[in-house]
């Protein structure tokens, strides 16, 4: 089986084409060939049991799509776009990339599927995002709430969403969306997302180190740890898609809990003095954006798909112990 | 204030036109220029008290947008799109013009509020389709209910709803996307829409000429007459878009009744030997295609906002009388 990473450079997309690597096989196939693909050339996977070939590309270009999708890969995991941040920043580039970018690659598997005389149909697994919701919307979303963005970045994944709907219905793809909850702990260097603080109130002081916390303990949102989110790309690698019917996007299972029952959770694994390392600066920006964000999900679909949430907001915390800071 | 009509040849567009013309204004305001735009020249209304100006472009034409939008409307009515059956047979023409030609016009837009340095903000009053919900669906759809849709042109409607309210928000126009439910009666010949005969057994039997009825009597649909879709668009146009908030597009209130109750209106009115002349002729595929259809709403904000349904289906029928057949 051939294997296609857009995105392959990403948090989400290292750890996929890790997992993959150790695995040698997906969907309890063995991996052939995997192309990993960025919009600067990924990192060579150290022992890959598969042949590896890398490339830069920008989605964005007009011709990135047809040479992506010309070796013909059995599955695309479509991981990239830009951040919420930016896209809400340059509306141009955000619209060239997260819709254009995308639709470009839905268009080159419907020529390449055309130029195959109907034999290619590739399964496609797209990352979506909890942003097509916005408020006002109940305290937990259900699979029928309708989506209403209250960001560009939110409007190009609820548009994806369409196109991919539509694209798999005509058969021209096999295609899946994820609306990955908000990723939790998200290892690295802090970013200037105005979710960063989610997961910089645990790394931080797991690392010794000082976190700002912007908005008060009762904000309430939705997390799944990166060993989750890989488990949700493995799981729409292996999932009968004819199950999802016409409705190929899905909200997946998350921890929804307070900031407060963050800090206790970390409380309870790492103690007070780890907890005294986070400040409370409050910042109007970040907390009128919060705001907006959905606050527990309803995720009947998924579940009933097989898709696993953590089990705890402490489960995650130790996950990013073992899988971060060596346990 | 100059008004721009994208899709003034069509049924909709001509009975618009013809509108404009008699009340010489719209919200309240004098229009001062008419610029008719369709895919083929429209007719120069008779007797206008504005000046007028007729235009031939393909929406999907790259240079197209641009130019209708360099005059610098008040008001763009863009009702221009490819029906349902067309879309779902010829893919591409579907997405260039119901997508790509849309998404055009939202652009040019765009660029011409940067060159007005930002002046220029014109209303546009977008024809969405209650085509974006899908089956299953409750028996009333709320205003929170997914979309959904289940062909091509209901995910063209969908995806140009999403992109609306974004250009909205951003403030690139003010914009309001209207769900129109099926235009009943329809005048003028039968069409090979798989909808055509929800009108054809009125408009044809009152016509003395036999209609065909495809499927059963149970069969119940969302109506609204031409008479109450140009209602919708004038509120469109004098509404203080604003009270939409993020969420830009509304179902709009109609009629839910079904084919035997359509029946029933029409033989109170004009007698059996009018009834007489439907005849039932089922087809199967006619019976798929509408099972997957909207059967009744629940447009709470829509009416909320003081859009008016016609007041039951022998309105319809009356209206349908007294505008097409003299009364």
């Amino acid at each position: 089986m051939k294997v296609l990473i857009i995105g392959a450079a990403g948090m989400i997309g290292r750890k996929l084409t890790g997992r993959l690597v150790r695995d040698g096989k997906l969907a309890g196939k063995a991996i052939t060939h995997a192309h990993l693909v960025d919009i600067v050339t990924p990192q060579a996977p150290a022992d890959a049991p598969f042949p590896v070939s890398l490339d830069a590309f920008d989605i964005a270009a007009s011709y990135a799509a047809a040479k992506l999708v010309a070796p013909r890969p059995d599955v695309i995991f479509l991981l990239a776009s830009i951040v919420s941040g930016e896209a809400e920043a340059d509306f141009d580039k955000g619209y060239a990339i997260n819709l254009g970018g995308t639709h470009s690659i839905f268009e080159a598997i419907r020529r390449e599927q055309a130029l195959s005389g109907g034999a290619y149909r590739p399964r496609l697994i797209f990352t979506s995002s909890i942003a097509v919701y916005g408020a006002p919307f109940p305290d937990k979303i259900g699979d029928e709430f309708l989506a209403a963005p209250l960001t560009s970045y939110g409007t190009q994944k609820a548009i994806c969403e369409l196109l991919l709907a539509d694209y798999s219905r005509r058969g021209f793809f096999d295609g899946i969306g994820l609306r990955l909850p908000t990723i939790c702990v998200r290892p690295g260097l802090p970013n200037k997302a105005a979710s960063g603080f989610f997961s910089g109130i645990i790394r931080e002081p797991l690392a010794g180190k000082e976190a700002i916390l912007p908005v008060g303990d009762d904000v309430r949102h939705w997390h799944a740890s990166p060993r989750a989110a890989i488990g949700f790309l493995l799981r729409a690698a292996e999932l009968d898609l004819s199950l999802l019917g016409a409705r190929r996007s899905l909200s997946l299972p998350g921890v929804s809990v307070t900031v407060g029952e963050q800090i206790e959770a970390l409380r309870a694994i790492a103690g007070d003095k780890t907890v005294a390392l986070i400040r409370r600066q409050p910042d109007e920006t970040i907390i009128r954006i919060v705001a907006g964000w959905a606050r527990d999900f309803d995720p009947a679909r998924a579940k009933s798909l097989g898709f696993q949430a953590d089990a705890s907001f402490s489960a995650i915390i130790k996950a990013h112990i073992e899988d971060e800071l060596n346990g």
